[in-house]
């Protein structure tokens, strides 16, 4: 049961869009991502997942609609729902979603990771 | 699917102890909570429970030990572990715990409250 300073933990993430497992509870885990520039259109099929903007600005475009956070701000993307998250500059990330979750949902390609602890 | 200003839902909070659900995923609450003095000595039988704080010092007695928590600090309660938070000055904590999570845990008194949303 140990603390986690949040900032201590992104200064020791280097690699962009590839989350860190920074907690675990009940099926979850907490994870921490550095993003920047765009990801890939993506959905998970039964996952909803969370959105804590800790710095910088946000877009997450949805077929829809563009989604803004800014720090401090948070959202949630249900299960099914396309998204694709864009960093026009570094954007540090605090992401809260079932274990069972896989950065790109139903897309499998290069930018596809397995999440690591930090 | 509503973007969350976590320090505007904070200016609405007037009482002490009484968790406002601000999101919800999957099977579980975020909350926000303003917490200033001692709460009571509870567990959570099934829920791990996060304590993540926005604002000012939070500290987390456990029977064993204590836990300090800064601003940008989390830590994670796991179920059946016995814990009292205490703050000596105002503090605003992001909760994050299943939908079934009682406030004072396996303690029913005049504190526990039926958590709303904000």
């Amino acid at each position: 049961m140990n603390t986690v300073n949040i900032a201590s933990k992104f200064s020791m993430i280097e690699e962009f869009w590839s989350p860190r497992i920074a907690g675990e509870l009940n099926d979850s885990y907490v994870k921490l991502a550095k993003l920047k520039g765009e990801f890939v259109w993506h959905h998970h099929e039964n996952e909803d997942e969370l959105f804590l903007v800790v710095k910088g600005k946000l877009l997450i475009k949805l077929r829809e609609r563009d989604i803004w956070l800014e720090e401090g701000e948070f959202a949630i993307i249900p299960k099914g729902i396309e998204h694709c998250p864009v960093a026009e500059e570094e954007v540090q990330v605090l992401l809260l979603e079932p274990k069972s979750t896989l950065n790109t949902g139903n897309i499998h390609n290069e930018r596809t990771k397995t999440d690591q602890w930090i």
